[in-house]
């Protein structure tokens, strides 16, 4: 185990815990005693049938779901939903490779799938607030993933879904886009093949991982129309020192490995374990209506890819959004990409089911 | 020096060598006997009016210049053109980090610069074939980097210039990707600062490298549409390793790094020695007609940030390339985009200057 004070009420804060027991997984291992660390907002009806679900993606915990989606007056209005956001398995504030006592800790820590993610949150969400309904599943990036898998493993219980950014089969240029940043933390010798002392062993890694994200998770226009200063740096090496190495920095590395190697291998089609029968694209039965938000002018996820599976879900919208942000609009340093989404959410919410 | 097979006349030849003497180099180095390797086609007539120049992007050598772009009834046509093909400083051929003797080889060769190039490039075609006019300098990606900054020298040298998907002045997200490629490279252990035993000890630098050229240097679309198999490649690993890495792995790490810090720094407005006033953005003054042909659908070098250039550049056309290629549609294997640059260089070549 790594003490890391970022993983912390401090920073992510509130958030609860919740046991949900030993979770096998569709690749082998066992996570004994899984926790999902989760954050509620608003009240649940009587009905059980205003709940949001809101998974996150990679890096992201919690707080910034709520600090960039949620509020009053907005889509995700807490006066009107029961809104959970739930923290991923290997995102630092559930179980994860840091906070895992040895032996199944860090580089020992066993392969999840965002399958295993999904049936988690189902125990949990049926178990702690015993629903058998969700309004909503909205995530972004990998939050998309499971959004995707949520309405292909339990299309009766997810009444609309959001899927951000993301596409429901991870593409061979992502794997592979992916996999460079994969090896650029452990190509660090002192990553050590996953047990090192403190995450800051793995600095160098740990930066070039931080650039590989500034290449590709915004945009050349971004650059190019000088959207780091205006977010208030100097420079770029201002900007890579103090906002996106800032950002991963303090973050554990067998943690983001961990979600990396699930990011990768997302496929609705191909997981283990499934109560929908398989038959073609499983993602072609989907029952509620996705709503498919992506930003354009990026090198990953683009609208092309997403717009491919699109066209296979019935009754589906695909909507994009305008932003030079790239991937990392999902941050919300842009308001009208936010602002954008706000909309085409609130316009989901309000269709009838 | 390091023995290295693939810099040899049985894989790139014919080409021949040209000795320009001592080159001070901007940055305050000096290569001593600089050797520039070259292969010319045609020949050059009477006026001595009728000469091409191509210089050369990072890793090429005049030898893909050769199978890809001349060819009698195409544009560049040996029939009517006396053609020059120019190897770069540090792209193995001419002299390079691997080629130099101790003690100024391998880790310890000297900075160069485009501007280094250009001037090396200049004095060789003066001395060696007597040129003072050249009726066109073209060249793909830091080959554009040269054409761009021979317009800027030489004036009125230079008749017509087209240079292909490159800026003349490299953005700061492109100076950051190469950022990420140089460090794939130098994060090897056994890289050992550029002083190895063979090209081969830097397998694993080398094969990040390739992955990351995978990734950026052609497009999504290329691999949703499932390019890579219709040239011969089984899946994405086969085409990575027999094709990406098999292309770089028999390249000298230091004659890459060499090209990589040129190309990252490539900027015609602050080069350190020039013959023209520097006025603003020294490119505002070029006098040739430049057709900056742009491959869209690219993660650097977008047709955006070559746009925002071409604005700057009077009686200059801007001839975007259709094709899903990316970048590395240079290397010819979508011939449609080779025939679109075909058609544009033969109008531009028939231009009355």
């Amino acid at each position: 185990m790594i003490n890391n004070n970022y993983y912390s009420q401090e920073v992510h804060g509130p958030y609860e815990l919740h046991d949900i027991g030993n979770l096998e997984l569709e690749e082998g291992g066992t996570i004994r005693g899984c926790q999902l660390a989760y954050a509620t907002f608003g009240t649940l009806n009587a009905a059980k049938d205003n709940a949001i679900l809101i998974p996150i993606w990679y890096s992201g915990t919690n707080k910034i779901i709520e600090q960039v989606y949620i509020g009053k007056g907005r889509a995700l209005d807490p006066d009107k939903y029961f809104i959970i956001i739930v923290n991923q398995i290997g995102n630092g504030l559930s179980t994860s490779p840091h906070n895992t006592p040895p032996p199944a800790g860090m580089g020992n820590f066993p392969h999840v799938r965002i399958g295993d993610d999904v049936c988690a949150q189902h125990k949990f969400v049926t178990e702690r607030f015993g629903l058998d309904s969700l309004a909503l599943v909205v995530g972004g990036s990998m939050g998309a993933q499971q959004t995707y898998e949520w309405a292909v493993r339990y299309p009766d219980m997810v009444k609309r879904a959001a899927p951000i950014a993301d596409t429901a089969r991870n593409t061979i240029h992502d794997f592979l886009f992916t996999e460079t940043l994969v090896e650029s933390i452990t190509s660090d010798p002192d990553f050590n093949r996953g047990f090192y002392t403190s995450s800051a062993d793995v600095r160098e890694g740990l930066l070039r991982h931080a650039k590989m994200w500034a290449v590709m998770g915004w945009s050349t226009e971004f650059f190019h129309e000088n959207r780091h200063k205006t977010l208030g740096f100097s420079s770029m090496d201002d900007f890579i020192i103090n906002f996106m190495y800032g950002y991963f920095s303090v973050m554990d590395p067998n943690d983001l490995l961990c979600m990396a190697w699930k990011w990768r291998r997302g496929d609705v089609a191909t997981s283990a374990v499934t109560p929908v029968a398989i038959c073609g694209p499983r993602w072609a039965e989907l029952k509620p209506r996705p709503l498919s938000c992506l930003c354009p002018r990026i090198c990953f996820f683009p609208p092309a890819d997403c717009q491919a599976e699109w066209r296979l879900i019935a009754d589906a919208e695909f909507r994009p959004i305008q932003t030079i942000d790239g991937h990392l609009a999902l941050f919300g340093a842009d308001p009208n990409a936010i602002g954008q989404l706000d909309k085409h959410l609130g316009e989901l919410l309000a269709t009838k089911i």
